[in-house]
């Protein structure tokens, strides 16, 4: 049995390769790839932007798939739901060790022994790929019946990380005035989240009419352009959340100014929660003042859990009917054709990009 | 009756005016002032760092007294606890109007209409003085039999701005390595607090031995000063929590270079409260990204509620015993020695002092 | 100027008065009634089951109404906002003293000094009447423009009580399965929050018909009849919910049995909040072993707080033209036939009956 | 290499077999068995009460000992703490399968498919023993230099139990008032973590003079025998704890009456948490409108998680020159003797009794 991965060999080269697949190890599956996702990190790996990698790798850590085979003894998912062949599954791409201080003590992500890739040649879990190999280790869950694994997809990698955020730095609150900083995957799978536990507006902050128009569809009450000055969009957001300001801020620009933007917009009692700067190297000032004076608190996340992705699936197939959620994905690409996808998120052509492998 | 206080006429112009006192209010009392606590704050608005006063005013917002009148209506405390003339109490010198939103929705402090200073000529609450005149609504708590003022007036308003931040950003959890940076009577508070509720070492910055010496008398487990340099004191704090780094760091330094520190210095999923920048005009840069891979949660606070008030008192009381909270206070001067009270914490030579107005 | 009220001058005995109405006090306001919600627990009050009461009293803790007076200093409601006479508004009936321990230290409903009820005799904020005379303390919070009132008062006291209850015992989470029992106006607010806030499925107890449709429209997934024998609701339950059973049950049935069939349907580390039972005199079995195997929570909450009316009132404002809350309203009654209200309420033949003094 | 353990061959039967030692399995460790805790829940199981066991099982599921040998690929402890051959370490006899609903999704405890024994015959980890065998995947902690391991063995698995109820139902807050009901091993643990956290005072309720006395070394405030009548032991704990009674009870008794009598006890808007009563089959009457009422919470928990036997360890190391914990071991075994540790503690005789190994 063998298969075809993008694989990126070196920074800035991808090649196809057309490799043995193997069978399932006790306790992990083979899963053939329906969707792999696109997300901008990826784009940042094959760039060198992200640091070194062990080359070669085969990119892709986003996926939704159907069980090809499943290893020794596996006849559940990790939510305890029976699994057979053919079942349509996603999984959380960071395997936890179970057993260092994070994951044995705190039971807090990242793991301190996470293994984000393999080498290419190696039984691997990217999802560029005609087939995902699942080291036993790695959480899968079933989609429910009726599914759609599209709009499971399109949020990729940001809804969990959205649901890992409001595990962290608490839950938005019944009524709260929410302002999303970005309209990208993660600042979509805010406002998405945001609409459904009960946020009384959101307004969402972006320079691209496209994701704004996107945004609205998933639940954002108002937008504003980040080509207004930063003082008009400060008024604007008040004007529409009240003199209180936003309860709560998500940072989901990735970009260094987002951060004291998103600091000074914050209500008093308010929570700012970044998620989307992991990428971004560098210092901002803040007033540490403004922290006290507006009993602020700011919290970070990174790295979901895999209850989040249990979470965000579920949460994705309930709202598939009601919430044009599979229409964010605009781009479809043969594993051939990656490179492609990965341009068309970088220039941000794309809302949403995805590896299809059944293209030919 | 008339009674003497140290009024701030005007910026750096303190004068003793002897005043008539008037009966309390209904539903408030009057207090004949045991100690006046001198707080750090007030020798930035004697000096008009603080900003422009409603002069004349008088001085103090920290005082224990015996119940000389009280008003129509009142025979408990804020607490339900019986009251009668004679009675030692303590109260929150934050009068809370309960009809704005910070009051009735949010139920936070502060108040949007509090009035922190009255004229010198009306009926006053300030506790550089012979008598204290609350007025309705201004919560006084009662102290238990055999309770020592001094011991309750030691910490001050520090105290209850110490158990505001943890209320505000959650408690230390049993087992947490926590650092203070600053050993004043903030730090000393929250190294007081922090090991009360079993964090499993306390390392204490500061520069002073003297206070550094009296951090350990509260519970500190080490001391690092602030004479190392930066990444001499941050290896210095690691040896002693071990890798893992600190749960929670305190600050309690009130200088713009400790926040930056305090960020870097907390721990992976650990929390950074910060208390006493709030009177530190400034910014300073700090890493987004580390808050999102390390995990970080910060957190400001100040303004004290009066359950905060209640329970450092309550505290204090219960501790009187075991730990030398009295001997805190190195100086005591008369209120027409107030002017010097002040001099003494500005340079800092005092721990902590306090207007007695049983001084001549 | 006077007003007309419905007072029960005793047990099972109720006048309508025509009375002097007083100008609103310093800090207070007067209110000409809109809607005076008839609660169940009017009936018990006026049956004799809720107790002794300080006879004359006029009936009427819900209400809407449109600011007559303002009492002296009064310019804005309770949450900061500009009010001026004609504006809507809605009042939280239980004034909070401000100090006593609930309200000082614990910050926690109830009030240990709450007045329910006034002399009819004297001025009066019952809403069975013309005029509701608000005295200072007392929160009222001003309708935004374009809301109706009757969106406000279909949910009367209810909504603030689920308010106050998710408050208590801990938010729904996203994706939770919730099961409410009884589709009374506890119970169809539960079902409204629980939509609102990101329940995966919404599962409703009850007997009548009538009411499950209404929960239907306000957000319930599924219902289930109290006309099937216990084990069979129980199968019913799971089979809704998945295995894992619900996350969090709310009991708003108000009849003792509701109890150990509350406890027993909760899943595996659920949560049961008890609402209802407030006025059910007597005990009911349950297993603790159930408590610690299955890592339950029970929590219960009354006496809903002013924060809880303001949450509501917006809540129920920016529902109004999404979900029909003014439909809930099937029986209006004018004063004068306050005691036919009362039946309908009684008997379950309204799903909510309102006092309307514009009914001649 | 061979080892003696005690074997339950069926119900009331005990032998002493000599065993073949396997090597560790890779990620698993042997350890040379240094104390074997007798826990009151081992009687149980001996007697037939805790229901049917798969016979032979060697008992004991606390445990102290000294690495012997490392499995394949261990190099640190669960806590990423480096490890040798020779160190000590307490470990978490419940094997967590990192694969269920409740260990993926929910990240609670207990695991679905935790095995608590292994066939006598098979690699066992059964503490009463001179070897447990330690799977992959059973969380083990190494103790820092210089502990005690009596100390840490002295709470058995009771300590733990008590961090994971606080992880649950929430810490002890500053200044609470804390009631536990019994003063057995669970009971005892309450009182050292509560006094650890900063109770105000802690009432602890028991019939035995010797283990009231314990209660008293480890920070109980007071003691009330349960050999008063139920009233005079209410009225006996609210004149220690105040009017407002207690903020927090904590159930250690393991007997059906202790719960609606800590319903009671619990202050209002106190929180209730029953850790003893997962051994005792039946129910209990107990009122929910109190629930109501008085803001009740009650919470259960059972089966603590490796994090709590991390942290209870670190906490008894911590304290073991402050509070005698070593002295709570009263009576010292033979593996042979094992039966005679059953009857000791069967009996109450023992405070505490341990297996071990090194007695002939």
């Amino acid at each position: 049995m063998r298969g075809r991965a993008t694989v990126l060999v070196e920074k800035n080269r991808l090649e196809t390769w057309d490799l043995p697949i193997a069978d399932p190890q006790a306790g992990g599956i083979l899963v053939r790839t329906v969707v792999g996702g696109v997300c901008g990190s990826d784009v940042h790996i094959a760039s060198g932007e992200a640091g070194e990698m062990p080359f070669p790798i085969i990119l892709g850590h986003e996926g939704v798939g159907r069980i090809e085979k499943l290893g020794a003894g596996v006849a559940k998912d990790y939510a305890g739901v029976d699994v057979k062949v053919g079942d349509l599954v996603v999984w959380s791409p960071i395997p936890l060790c179970g057993r260092c201080y994070s994951c044995s003590v705190l039971q807090q992500t990242p793991c301190e022994n996470t293994q984000y890739f393999e080498h290419a040649n190696k039984p691997n879990w990217g999802s560029y790929s005609d087939f995902a190999w699942l080291p036993s280790g790695m959480s899968f869950y079933r989609l429910p019946d009726h599914a759609d694994p599209l709009a499971v997809a399109a949020l990729g990698c940001a809804l969990p990380t959205v649901l890992r955020g409001f595990d962290r730095c608490g839950p938005i609150a019944l009524n709260d005035a929410v302002v999303v900083q970005g309209a990208g995957p993660v600042g979509l799978s805010a406002v998405l989240v945001a609409a459904q536990m009960g946020a009384r507006c959101i307004v969402v902050i972006d320079k691209a009419p496209a994701r704004l128009a996107a945004a609205m569809k998933l639940g954002a009450t108002a937008t504003v352009s980040l080509d207004l000055p930063v003082e008009e969009r400060r008024r604007a957001v008040y004007d529409l959340t009240g003199p209180g300001g936003p309860d709560v801020v998500v940072e989901a620009a990735g970009v260094l100014p987002a951060f004291p933007e998103g600091v000074d917009l914050t209500g008093p009692h308010g929570r700012y929660i970044v998620l989307g700067l992991w990428g971004a190297i560098g210092t901002q000032p803040i007033s540490p003042r403004d922290l006290t004076v507006k009993n602020l608190t700011i919290g970070g996340a990174a790295f979901p859990a895999p209850r989040n992705y249990y979470h965000a699936m579920h949460l994705a197939v309930r709202l598939q009917d009601k919430v044009p959620l599979a229409d964010l994905i605009s781009h479809r690409f043969s594993i051939a054709d990656a490179g492609k996808a990965l341009e068309a998120t970088r220039t941000g052509i794309a809302t949403k990009a995805v590896i299809d492998p059944s293209i030919a």
